[in-house]
């Protein structure tokens, strides 16, 4: 009997990140109906009968599950640059904040646009994002085949985009409703208040309240600064996280972003509720916010994603860059080589970036009955070349630009770093012209 | 009258690098006999009468110096990857001694000869090397037409390469009567003994006579790590820096690469005796050997160039990656944004790099009068968009593959990622097959 598959990309170095971390050396990884419906040695394949609608040859590859940008800002992308060598604050609110002013709901989908290309391109296949205007993140991330958990940011004061905080959680629900419906497992809508300093405790509650009624995330910056926390402490006489807890609002569906100063207590605290954490190691280094404790947090066995922060803050989307910085950064902050290995750090960008995000059942690794969201790195360019060990060429020496696959949801969205969803070019006229009026 | 030039690029935004930093929004260079004859404003060009051979429109694109590696080990290429998460003294001791152990000569060339590949192809034209075998290194960058200021590594016991160390003087002074009659400006010698762990005081003495007397520069590896500190403390009671000053061996010719753990003493002992400093972030964060105070050291008027170290210990020789490194790491590490800015980092991976190594009269900015190592940025793919700051883009945004043209001292090497001066795939697959016979 003939098996006919979708696609079927073989002789690859396949890293499935499955419970084993098996790494098969001259794998295949077929595909049927948006599914992984086969994971093996490509020379098993004569027997298992596999006819393939398209052949993928992955020779000098490595086939690997789509990274999972566990935080970010999509729509930033069109202020990458536009301040820089700055602390948050004074980047915040005298030019991003006043930049955020003059954006209007087109240039938000337009902006997210752009940072889909570069994501597609870079081996992204899953992002988690919080902006204003977010319906449009949602629908360009759509338009763009591409899985994203979306959720507008809610704050205390009044938002350009919905108005008060009573209209927020209308917009909310209402984008609950729509993409749910609409979007098969590919938009997640999740709730997303800004941070316990732009948050009074009852937005924060009702926001876990729809979070939780929902079964969604809760997504949401905590002790990203020191200045953050010394606010929360005169405010609340708590920790960022203390005071989360104090108000009921720590579970296993709050995703806390960047966690950059936790106490012992604050580690305690997320292991005992199951909370995730969504490190973006480029953003702290370079708003020189800090560096967060991640080894620590990581033996206490809490989940740890990781993200690329928005472009302005980074300036980049690039997750195998990420990566790298993270595996880095961590062995020289605790003076230990061993810190966070190569392997550690694929899986914060893999499976470790789909558990944080409720997504773990569907993506993250590859593996029989989830859904198909695939990359393939090449690695017969000069700096890739030898290949002693696959997950050190992933983090160590591959960037973005060694991606030449990328299958989301089954549907091959690049290749050979064409991309197939967008429009690349008229996004890019687009926004060199409106960014050219608006903001320079 | 009609002004011939041999290449001219025209259209883009050029980064000069010079005393006053211009940026020329829409600008030339031109190249005539290796040298840079002319630098100003694209519509100045029809007044000035300028006919080029070749003209390369560089619409979209940022045109800037060369990036100069100030120190690596170009032939450890073939030792990528092949162990890491290890600290340095494992990591030297346990793998990659034992592994240097089988190197032969062919072996070093073909290595530094895929290390130039990737250097050419990331928009480096200059780079310091420290390795054994070293004259294979010096013929694989004269090969490729690379500039390189080259060493063979001294230290007290035999070496596989020249035997004991009477040998491995006369070993050096032959290089820099065979190389500097022979390449013109493109291979400078220098005297590289390892550390003052591996090198008696005699030696580094001797090391320093001679590189005084040819007037070429003195290289070591100085206060990597703790340990070695330690060492060196119990050996003559003071840290690397002050027993290199007990010893006369401070100049101003003096790289001292790393330079990670110093004391107040030790910056004013540079600062005093005008050493230079090889910052090599992303080896020193691999390794967890620690971060140098390196803006405190600028603060000091010292010149820091910044280098990849091996790619065994990185893992890749990507000078743009590393400038977006170390800017990031200073200002996490001292909590400051502006600790380290993109114009400082691309000061270091140009023209604070030439004059490390003794090379600012030449090159290291585009001014005329200058050997032209030039190279071009594209700036039109989807993370390269929009542009505000052209500092922030090559710092902060762009990689080595962003990098579509490198000429050095006059002659394209690179062109739309196309090399012109190595037989990349021969290179590539005699890699990969000793790598395969001897190293797995």
């Amino acid at each position: 009997m003939i098996n006919r598959v979708d696609i079927l990309i073989k002789n690859g170095v396949v890293l499935t990140i499955d419970s084993q971390m098996r790494v098969i050396q001259n794998g295949y990884v077929a595909v049927k109906d948006s599914l992984i419906v086969g994971v093996g040695r490509s020379d098993e394949l004569l027997a298992a009968n596999l006819v393939a609608d398209e052949v993928i040859d992955a020779k000098d590859r490595i086939i690997m599950p789509g990274l999972i940008n566990s935080h970010t800002h999509a729509s930033m992308s069109i202020f990458r640059g536009i301040a820089d060598d700055l602390p948050l604050m004074e980047w915040l609110n005298n030019h991003i904040f006043p930049a955020e002013a003059k954006l209007t709901p087109h240039l938000v989908y337009t902006g997210a646009k752009l940072a889909c290309a570069e994501m597609i391109l870079s081996g992204t296949t899953c992002f988690c994002d919080m902006y204003l205007f977010e319906d449009e993140v949602a629908k360009a991330a759509y338009d763009s085949s591409m899985r994203a958990v979306v959720g507008e940011v809610l704050y205390d004061f009044p938002s350009p985009c919905y108005g008060n905080i009573e209209q927020g959680f209308e917009y909310v629900e209402d984008m609950i409703n729509r993409w749910h419906a609409k979007s098969g497992s590919l938009i997640t809508v999740a709730v997303e208040p800004h941070s316990t300093y732009l948050c009074a405790p009852k937005l924060l509650q009702r926001a876990a309240q729809i979070a939780s009624k929902n079964e969604i995330p809760l997504i949401i910056h905590v002790a990203e600064t020191l200045s953050e926390c010394s606010e929360i402490k005169k405010r609340y006489g708590a920790t960022p996280v203390k005071f989360l807890a104090n108000i009921g609002v720590l579970g296993p569906n709050l995703i806390a972003c960047h966690s950059v100063h936790l106490t012992d207590e604050d580690i305690e605290l997320y292991k005992s509720f199951d909370v995730k954490v969504a490190h973006c190691p480029e953003s702290n280094m370079k708003l020189a916010s800090g560096v967060a404790p991640i080894p620590k947090i990581i033996d206490s066995g809490i989940c740890v994603g990781l993200g690329t922060d928005g472009a302005a803050s980074n300036n980049d989307l690039d997750m195998l860059l990420e990566m790298d910085t993270a595996a880095k950064l961590h062995k020289v902050f605790t003076m230990n080589p061993e810190a966070l290995d190569s392997k550690t750090a694929v899986k914060m960008a893999t499976i470790n970036g789909a558990r944080a995000l409720g997504l773990d059942k569907i993506t993250g690794s590859l593996e029989v009955g989830k859904r198909a969201d695939i990359i393939v790195i090449d690695i017969s360019a000069p700096h890739l070349v030898p290949m002693y060990n696959p997950y050190s060429h992933v983090v160590y020496s591959a960037t973005g630009r060694d991606v030449v696959l990328n299958i989301i949801d089954g549907k091959i969205v690049m290749r050979d770093r064409r991309l197939f969803t967008i429009d690349i070019d008229s996004v890019v006229s687009e926004v060199q012209e409106v960014v050219a009026k608006k903001f320079m």
